[in-house]
């Protein structure tokens, strides 16, 4: 099996970890470059695992013929500029998510892509949690009969700070993104309308910032199933992290992930451990997965489990869902 | 203790269940009096249980001066217009859901309630369920904070037929109207509007007939929470019907009962038994409670727990989610 | 149906339980007659339920030809008097456990059942659980093969008084009895060997009577079967009464039933009911099926569940167990 | 950090599994040399790892000066040999279990790792179980008070060949070994009695080879504590492998790991996934937390989780059991 040689754009705390599991624990790929507009992150970072490369500009590295892939971790608003041309380059390329929130400059990605012909894939990690994926499987095998509701629990342990609402885009196209791309994942099928309902309810400064903080959203399936996700920026149990698909021949739901499994009995009561904290503790291995598949879509000229159309429509849902909490009334995509 | 003398208008599946549970569970009541517009119905459960007195007219049993209080349950048509009768009769009411689809008709029970001074009850027997009580409690003592999201999953286990639905006035309010007012006892707070969602998944019949078997709802609620209730006519399993309240400190959730907790290992897999089929079997304990509410309300002068206004707002809300459906906008209330 | 009328020795805790069941809950059966050494207690029994008739000595009871069957719930050192009486003036004969300490007494009452041919059930309730009965009916049905393991924890939540203990015959005799039914019932099979681990962790008076708090007993089963009971005369968190029996084909469990199904989440971690606290809680619906299961028997003229020789085993095997703890060594049966 | 440089010997199915989670997984480790019977299958690791020494004689291993730590993965006859050889040259050494079956022999290896100094670590990698860690921890904190019960259920999904049973040892040294371990670790106490009961239900080859396939052995511990172990070489849903400690303030219970956290219900029932299969895929992550703990524990000067008394104390109590099942009869240590 050959190695894939990659090389790394961002080394914050996303790049970081890629990295970190690119050089130890993801199949047949290695890290070969990396960059960052923070140099010494870069070099600190390329030090630790003795990668061998560290360039002062991205494109240094989307230009060295070396290079089979590259990892788009940058900040979000040069996401879709340097995929393009890391695409345009005959890379094969992974970003991070939302490629952008310009529908015209995703289009520009996704036209790249599929003129150069080369995998690309977003990192919607969450495809790639064990549980996630088993309903995923379940729905696709049949086993569930044909899928009528659709339903994501998403909330997070302690809500981002009101300076990062400001700019992220709001709740909808920073943290229920993954939810919209969850619920086409898990329904195999696309959004034709949503509903939004909010309310500020965990921090008044986000309503100042114009958000909200918990939501609710409605949506209906071009197969004719219906769905609902509901979001809070602040869950004090911790991660909370569940879904459910029911249809036509059963039910299947995924649980949340825990420390362990114990069950403490005593005077008080009968505990058990609470889900795991934040998205790092959750998604660990699905980081570690999503990478797998990158490098073996790659390596095995497959496609992609997450591609770049993956990547645009929940950035549409997400819209759609602003729109209407602005409006208060249903909008179709 | 006193005994309730107890005249039961309508001994139909229902009628039946409650005349059971009087005579050989609910304590200090005894049904004296009953009647059916099937007199041989009415007889043959009198006969069963030693009930002295069987009446050809429900009027008789209204006039009857040893009847302390009058359950309703005769067909929905007919609820307004006996329980109005029975209050200005003097009576104590406990009505069988919904005290009518007629708004005027409603609040013409709910002044006479009033200007009589008697208890009224609504058969709302899901407050009486040990798991949503247990929930409802829990949000009451401010141990999950502040409510921001309610949940709930009703699921029937089969379809009605389709003859039935066509006089029913449909899913919203045959079926979920028993959701909204569960939320309403959840939540401890009004519905202020409603967005409905609804697909014909389970029966061609149902759609045919004008309705959807399939429903999610949204919901905005005075103290400025949200919530989400979805229904459908078939989950193949049993009946599921579970609840969950978010808040600021934390969340609550009621799991389905099941016959037994065994767990069964096999090669197969890992087996847990399916939830109770259907409301006699999921409910049975709370029908039992809802009587031993309203006697207990009856005899020590209390406020009964679902009163006449009770009864009015589910059909406001149902309606509100008829109309939102059919317009496919909002609905305030 | 026929109804079958019962006369009732003893009207403490355990005969007041079952004469509430009779007159509320138990099908097809009623008391006539009630009887106490204490007869203020009888009487005022007997007023509740308008029980037309209160004797003064049992013997009266006993002898009346109105009664078909007697409930021997007098206390310990008088059940196989009374229930040996009872059976030789012909009556079927409802037994609380155990029916003696003394075998020569025991195979009396056995020998004058198989003359008389009346019914004769032992009080062991927990066979009438419905846990407890899935667990053995999956055994029977062969799901789980050939029984390999058997395993029954039964953890009480306070332990008794020392005084109690001083006459009660110790854990074996008055606690761990029932587990010794339980494992007959749930294995399908005799037991051969016992071997007692036994420690004084709880209360050390209960040390100073002679006794042991905390056991474990390993047995043998004649099917080639192995088990094995613990007990302890206290669990802070409640009733703990769990069994599990695993076989060739699978394993099945049986947990503990709880007030309600619900689940807390906050901050301080993820929590669920505690069991129910002890044996009136637990055992309710069981006290109650296993006298549904005796009047049937009677009345259909089937075999009981739990016959003469099903009370005279668990003492076998108690005294074994006493035995094997008092030498340290494995004792045969 | 400094690099800690091992040398493995022994590159069979344990010795693999190690070289590859020390060049993946175990921080600031790195493999050295390797060297096995089989030459070529040392090499070919090597070559897979890029290991830069390959080894004909383990002698040639233990002599080299570059290497900090030797593990000891060869043959179980050859473990102790090797051991001790490694330990007098100076090495740190991590043994994989058991260190002997003759107590001299593992005597002479406490013995040298006293006299040398060294770090000395035995393969029970249960004890590095985020499950079982978290019961020790608690039975440690006190929140469960005094430890009065120890309960231990280990099966294996599918027994072992008669051939390696005749050569194993049998059932309580090649497998309740590992229990007899994990008592001791979870009472934080040592055994003083065993008492053994054991049964040829799974296949009666293991019975001919005069071992038995299902074994339940009772202990009591120093402290006072009882406790038991049910071992069966064959549980068909998979391998079971669960704990509990009761005490004073209350129970602790660590359930089996699944390969993810899903529940479907469909009309046959509601599922979850069964156990992970065996111990690869149950331990995967202990026995990278194992070395990740050795590792530790040489770097850093801190004493390792499981030294060489720890591997001498359950073979000790394997012999027992051994004896008593031979006997009959009861056996103290």
């Amino acid at each position: 099996m050959k190695t894939l040689k990659v090389g790394v754009v961002g080394t914050g705390r996303i790049g970081k970890l890629h990295v970190n599991n690119l050089m130890s624990r993801v199949k047949n790929a290695t890290v070969v470059a990396v960059t960052d507009v923070v140099y010494d992150s870069a070099q600190a970072l390329a030090k630790q695992w003795n990668i061998p490369k560290v360039y002062k500009d991205y494109k240094e590295l989307v230009a060295d013929p070396e290079i089979d892939a590259v990892l788009v971790c940058s900040s979000t608003d040069t996401h879709s500029i340097i995929a393009y041309e890391a695409v345009m380059a005959g890379k094969h390329v992974f970003c991070e998510k939302p490629i952008d929130y310009d529908l015209g400059r995703i289009q520009k990605v996704i036209d790249a892509v599929e003129q150069k012909g080369v995998k690309f894939q977003v990192g919607f990690n969450r495809r790639f949690d064990r549980n996630f994926k088993k309903v995923r499987d379940s729905v696709q095998s049949g086993v569930i009969g044909a899928p009528h509701i659709v339903m994501v629990t998403s909330r997070d342990p302690e809500p981002p700070p009101v300076s990062y609402v400001k700019v992220s885009g709001g709740i909808f196209l920073d943290m229920m993104i993954h939810d919209f791309d969850m619920v086409r994942y898990l329904s195999g099928s696309e959004v034709t309308e949503v509903f939004a309902n909010g309310a500020v309810l965990v921090d008044p400064g986000i309503g100042e910032a114009g958000d909200v903080d918990t939501a609710i959203v409605t949506l209906k399936f071009k197969n004719g199933a219906i769905g609902v996700i509901n979001n809070s920026r602040q869950a004090v149990y911790g991660y909370d992290q569940r879904v459910e698909v029911f249809g036509s021949k059963g039910c299947i739901t995924a649980d949340n992930e825990t420390p362990n499994l114990t069950t403490l009995s005593t005077a008080e009561g009968v505990t058990k451990e609470k889900p795991l904290f934040f998205f790092l503790e959750r998604y660990n291995d699905a980081f570690i997965a999503e990478l797998d598949g990158f490098v073996e879509a790659v390596l095995e000229d497959k496609p992609t489990l997450v591609n770049a159309t993956d990547g645009l429509k929940p950035v549409l849902i997400a819209m759609a869902a602003k729109k209407s909490l602005e409006t208060g009334l249903p909008v179709k995509l």
